[in-house]
């Protein structure tokens, strides 16, 4: 059973979060909230959500599961304006998922959740912690796309830098430690990642968010951040690209 | 003999009414306004326009008949600012529509009106009437567009629906009757459109316009509205699809 | 040696005037400023433009030549919020140029100036010159482009005129001498132009400015402006067009 009702806006931050790696997805319900995990399907990134019961209006549910195409979920976002109130339930006897605007219902088939699988967030040691704002990780970003697909985090106890390197040209963003949130950072580190991915990772923060990264040396890259005002978490895992050189 | 002044606007909403039918158009011009009446050239739907004189700031003519092409004059109008003012009078010597804007002048060739029919708009008696703000219409028509290329609109006693019907989805905007502005039905009724043609046309209409739409059984739908504030009407006409089933 | 602090805007100001003809330039820099010269690829149209040492925040130099990539600089200037102020410097070591706009830093490679010719603007004599908003040249390149892909401009002692000549259209812009900022003209004249040039010069003119428009009979046109705050200033000389008639 699973009977909800809730923001847009909070579910637009979910599956914008989620659309970044996966086009269908399987929501694991409870009566405490939503998660979920997925992997891209080049196998480069993992993101791992939860949307507590305080996220919602109203939920009622028993354990379940659903698997939902993310692109019917963003059809009918687009119906919602602004402060609209969704209203979302199971209809277990036709299998469908029936989703109420105002004064539309859709009526959504689901996705068989059986070949889906559970990945696990993997427990990462990693030296260098940095909290920023996302919209100077996205001034980087802009600025490294026209050099390069390719993006390489670095610090330092000094500080964090973002850097690309082209054929003729480079960009760095380097943010000295009194510009950012909060720094640890035990060794000089840099790990290369492709910058498509972590581009569209960090564009999914909700607008004026704050992102902790956790980087290595040649490292997979954890993102964390909020989503929901505050009632729901995303983890995003991001696998390093080799340097040449 | 024709010579008139009227708002940019006002033409601009007579276009984009005919535009969603047709590319040339015959103009009846008479000293009392401006009537028009157009067929599609797939014979799906039809439309019936006029503006009365008081629509124009002023206006001379003479009887006459005027081919013009639709997209001469939406270039004319995209040189028209908010609030701009046309004068538009028929060089009869050269055959040719002058149009001022501002400081502008374009001089623009007719079309021959020999071959334009003259539609007659058939007198249909449909036992649902219903009105409704266009803004309703169009959440539904968006509603439905990822789902079906169909429309059904459907009314009975207590309410209104628009419906569409995918493979695996549904959606519905359903408005009963006292959302309405005005519902009458004798018995109910449902029949099934173009989504393209239904949503084209209601477009159309002027924003924050209202439309009445009468429908019957498996039968073609008439709407009705506004246009030049008050100083004009329209109707379309729109032919059913049959249903498979 | 060339270090200098300018406004993103003075920057952008000077950019779009240059990419209008060509894709890459070489900038004269000496202590007193910024002075370029180019031809576009076909050879129809020359621009001349200087920026004074008041156009900057801070200029220090030696006269030296720096060949750009506009592009690149186009990619930069992406990055810049409206007010921010840029650093350019030189780095003679990698001959790069290093550009910074809040915490980023770009490295550019340079074009090599050995290929790039110096045009000389000719000294031409030209019966009349007309001042007025590029706002209402805008206007006129806007109505002409429906119809043509040339523009005549047309001046005598009464009035300045934009006119485009279709197959069955045309259009004009008539301005009397009482709508212009300044009229002088010894004789009537008239002379044709490729309406993309045209165009696209007078859109690089910055929003509110005025241009001076000198024309002759079949003869090139001059078009002056100021950008930088009056602290710059743009010649474009235009190529005619031969009338068929």
């Amino acid at each position: 059973m699973f009977k909800a009702r809730l923001k847009g806006d909070v579910l637009k931050e979910m599956i914008k979060v989620v659309s970044t790696l996966v086009d269908e997805v399987k929501l694991n319900i409870t009566g405490e909230g939503i998660t979920l995990k997925a992997v891209d399907p080049a196998h480069v990134a993992m993101v791992d959500l939860s949307l507590n019961k305080e996220a919602f209006e109203e939920l009622e549910a028993t354990d379940c599961e659903l698997g939902v195409d993310i692109d019917k979920i963003k059809e009918v976002l687009s119906l919602a304006k602004a402060g609209d109130i969704l209203d979302i339930d199971h209809d277990e006897e036709h299998n469908k998922l029936v989703v109420h605007i105002e004064n539309i219902t859709r009526h959504m088939s689901l996705v068989d959740t059986m070949g889906m699988s559970d990945p696990k967030m993997p427990q990462l040691n990693l030296p260098a912690n940095i909290k920023l704002a996302a919209a100077e990780l996205n001034q980087g970003i802009k600025a490294s796309e026209s050099i390069s697909n390719h993006i390489a985090l670095v610090a330092n106890a000094d500080g964090f830098e973002l850097s690309s390197q082209g054929d003729t040209d480079s960009v760095s963003l380097k943010l000295r430690k009194d510009l950012l949130l909060h720094l640890e950072c035990s060794e000089p580190v840099r790990s290369l990642f492709s910058l498509d991915y972590f581009a569209n990772m960090i564009r999914s923060v909700p607008s004026s968010g704050v992102v902790t990264l956790a980087i290595g040396q040649d490292y997979p890259a954890m993102m964390t951040f909020e989503i929901a005002e505050g009632n729901g978490s995303v983890t995003y895992l991001l696998a390093p690209r080799i340097e040449n050189e």
